[in-house]
């Protein structure tokens, strides 16, 4: 039973005691800790052991149950099912795995879909905005200056010149660091496994925005770590709730998005950003901080970065050049903490030693020319354009059931169908007309959300925004009237936002 | 006292129980389950717990102190000391970080040398090497072909053209699969980092030759992983002890190099190989098999990957196009078994989502047109020139107290010292005469073995190693004959190879 030791359940939480139990032995079956045929502890001996009611236990594994983690003899009691036998990869783990892959593919806009259907599914630009003719020149220039020595290893931080240059492109973002502080990244994604890999040990606790990235939470995971997520509000994350489970977890880190955050468009006001700070200084807890797209910021808002406000040097920052730039090149960099270099260019070593030193060159020539802003300009014109179709459709279309939070930037908008329904179901449908669109339990850490989903502008035109509004808000309305008249579903799950 | 629970010590094991303590302590420690200021047991209550004699507990303690990993205080006990704190990154973690990046430097012929240096350390070729004007005619051929879509989010997997062509590609190779089994990486680390992903969970055992891949032990470390080296003999791994191993650890994975080996250039009989595979199937583990130059076969012995006469499709095939190609690429693949696709694609997406599609394309491209064949056979004649001078060099001015085993193919050559003197003591040395190479601690799971040494000819020319073993030999002999007066130092740890 020793097992069920570190397991502590606790009435503060936020969080029901039976979905605390339920995650924690689902860990300990994720992990390995329990495996195959193992049985869990009678009902009332649990109990007494976790000091809650029988209830709460029966509800626990109610879940796990429904989640085929575990199944039940009758008369003999509940054992750990076969599918999470960490020797057998094939089977349900397998499908879980394609299943998360097939969202992840949907964000991405990598999904095979059909010629004319409309994707609201794609955080992704569409290829059509890549500044293909000046990257060729300048990936030719760079051939031409240094031959062969643009494919020799490059040093694990990265290429000195680029980023020299990245630390003048992010004092116009008011971070005053110099290439010291700057470590080159294969892409945002790679950042947040090289932070992981730096920062958490096995059994360590992150804290997260609920909802959040799901390729964020797969890295957290897959490190063995814990993971809570904390309600977000309109105007960033619930701070009380986030201080007191500092207090009872003592997390490593915290991995948010301040502007415009993917999936919801939230952004932190200045004071709750300040205010972040001040509590993880305290606990000497690290920021890690997804810029996710802050240039997008369509109506001058402060969209200040908390790295640029972060006197104490507890923020990692991370940033893409895949949502503005190209996403298949696959770079991107972290301003980091001056104590955080060796641990960090250790982890980029055992990843993957370092990234292609001729894209870094690269890169470093098309920033040098000057080419970025202008791209940047034309990337912000277009994607406003669909971001303002988006919203007077959004104002037309969507029926009066549906509630959201306009965003201000970026290109994600967050939706909230009735409680009875589930965006898995309108996405079936959807799919049917050819639209797709991503459900809300793919930024979630549980099943419990599906009444959300996300829309992005990413790689739809103005003219597809039109077409694809009025169809889905029509498929929308008829869904949400259809269930209107059945049975109001427990919702068991404060909602988050 | 429950953190010691799960240390085994055993007399049946090759490495001695006082080693043994050290490591599993050590591992607590950099785990960061045993933390600044925490007490070890006092040396009679250790012993009883583990069941062993009061030396074997004061011996292990003694490293840990050499190690500075631990300090005494006098009349109270022996604590953890403060570099290995998880929260507090600087110190000496950090210098540790820096020492093995340094080594990795060298390795990878980054490290900042004297301009006139002769570069034995470095296993990667010169740039002049590279097939530069091709790569840049295929880099624009796929950028006038597919303009913004080689920019975009490229499937996990790999480009699936290219994941065709290296399907044809390994059949040359014996290895009879299609674009299905391929996993394109950025590079053979990345290959390490995601199969550590896809099947090591903290804890679990892994077995490694030793000496080994730095890269590969510093991947299963950061997994949690436990790491066994078994001895390397003159023809592969020490089956016996190899079999005992996996009875009493039941690990998850074999990491081994059968052809070539780094950094020993060892190669396995092809009666060995089929052995091994006997014995893994028949306890159901996996090997990842590093094909790291068997390409370089100058004596065209039967260098079958263990991939091609895998039946029962229990070898992960990685395969880098650093060494012979163009390293500052980081482009390889994976050869998976079908089970694990799924996984592994997990674990890719965790990673980085994918690999560059420009890259990808320009690869796949350049293998299309034919040209890879060509490049490898200039790159061979190369090679084997280097490799013929080294080889009459060693002949001619290695001191004869200096053991070795000639290789047959690949740019490694492994010596062993007599056993009082130490590579690091050569390596400053050498250093002052402008010469270096890799000591042989860099692949070693802990420092015993500090009478190894590694010389690669990769990036030096027939002159530079004419030159520079002339040079180096003269330097060898007069460090052993200062050394062949002094004490014999005690060598506790029984020679490997």
């Amino acid at each position: 039973m020793e097992i069920y030791n570190n397991i502590r359940l606790s009435k503060e939480d936020s969080e029901h005691l039976y979905i605390q139990l339920y995650k924690s032995i689902k860990e300990l079956i994720l992990g390995g800790k329990l495996m195959e045929g193992d049985r869990l502890p009678p009902v009332r001996k649990m109990a007494k052991m976790m000091e809650v009611n029988n209830v709460t236990i029966v509800k626990a594994y109610e879940i796990l149950e429904k989640e085929a983690l575990v199944y039940k003899r009758i008369g003999s009691g509940t054992y750990i099912a076969h599918q999470i036998k960490g020797d057998d990869p094939e089977g349900i783990e397998e499908e879980t795995h394609q299943a998360i892959n097939k969202h992840r593919l949907l964000d991405q806009g990598q999904i095979k879909i059909e010629e004319n259907t409309i994707n609201f599914a794609s955080a992704t630009p569409s290829a059509e905005l890549f500044p293909v003719d000046d990257f060729k020149q300048v990936l030719n220039d760079v051939l031409d200056r240094d031959k062969g020595n643009a494919f020799g290893y490059q040093e694990g931080q990265g290429y000195y010149p680029l980023r020299e240059i990245l630390g003048s492109y992010v004092k116009e973002y008011g971070i005053n660091v110099d290439a010291e502080n700057i470590q080159v990244i294969s892409g945002a994604q790679q950042g947040i496994d090289l932070v992981s890999k730096a920062l958490l040990n096995y059994g360590d606790y992150v804290i997260i925005e609920g909802p959040s990235y799901t390729g964020a939470i797969a890295a957290f995971q897959s490190r063995g770590a814990r993971i809570i997520d904390i309600p977000l509000e309109y105007d960033g994350l619930n701070l009380e709730i986030l201080e007191k489970k500092i207090q009872s977890n003592r997390p490593k880190l915290l991995y948010i998005m301040p502007n415009f955050q993917n999936p919801t468009g939230v952004s932190y006001t200045r004071e709750k950003k300040e205010k972040l700070l001040e509590i993880c200084k305290n606990y000497g807890v690290y920021i890690m901080e997804d810029d996710y797209l802050s240039e997008l910021n369509y109506y001058h808002d402060d969209t200040s970065t908390l790295k640029s406000i972060d006197k104490e040097n507890i923020v990692i920052y991370v940033k893409s050049f895949s949502k503005i730039f190209m996403p298949g090149l696959r770079l991107g960099f972290l301003v980091i903490p001056n104590n955080l270099h060796g641990r960090l260019l250790m982890a980029k070593h055992t990843t993957d030693i370092s990234t292609s030193g001729l894209l870094q060159r690269a890169l470093e020539l098309y920033l040098k020319k000057g080419i970025w802003q202008q791209h940047l300009r034309y990337m912000e014109g277009k994607y406003k354009e669909r971001f303002e179709k988006m919203i007077s459709c959004i104002e037309a279309y969507m029926p009066s059931e549906v509630e959201y939070i306009l965003p201000r930037g970026g290109v994600n908008f967050w939706f909230k169908l009735p409680s009875n329904c589930s965006s898995q179901q309108l996405y079936e449908l959807a799919v049917n007309e050819n639209i797709v669109f991503a459900p809300g339990n793919l930024f979630h850490l549980n099943n419990f959300h599906d009444e959300y989903f996300r829309l992005s502008i990413a790689a739809v035109s103005p003219p597809e925004i039109e077409v694809g509004m009025r169809q889905l808000c029509k498929i929308m309305e008829e869904y949400i009237n259809k269930y209107k008249s059945s049975v109001v579903r427990a919702s068991t799950i404060k909602p988050i936002l």
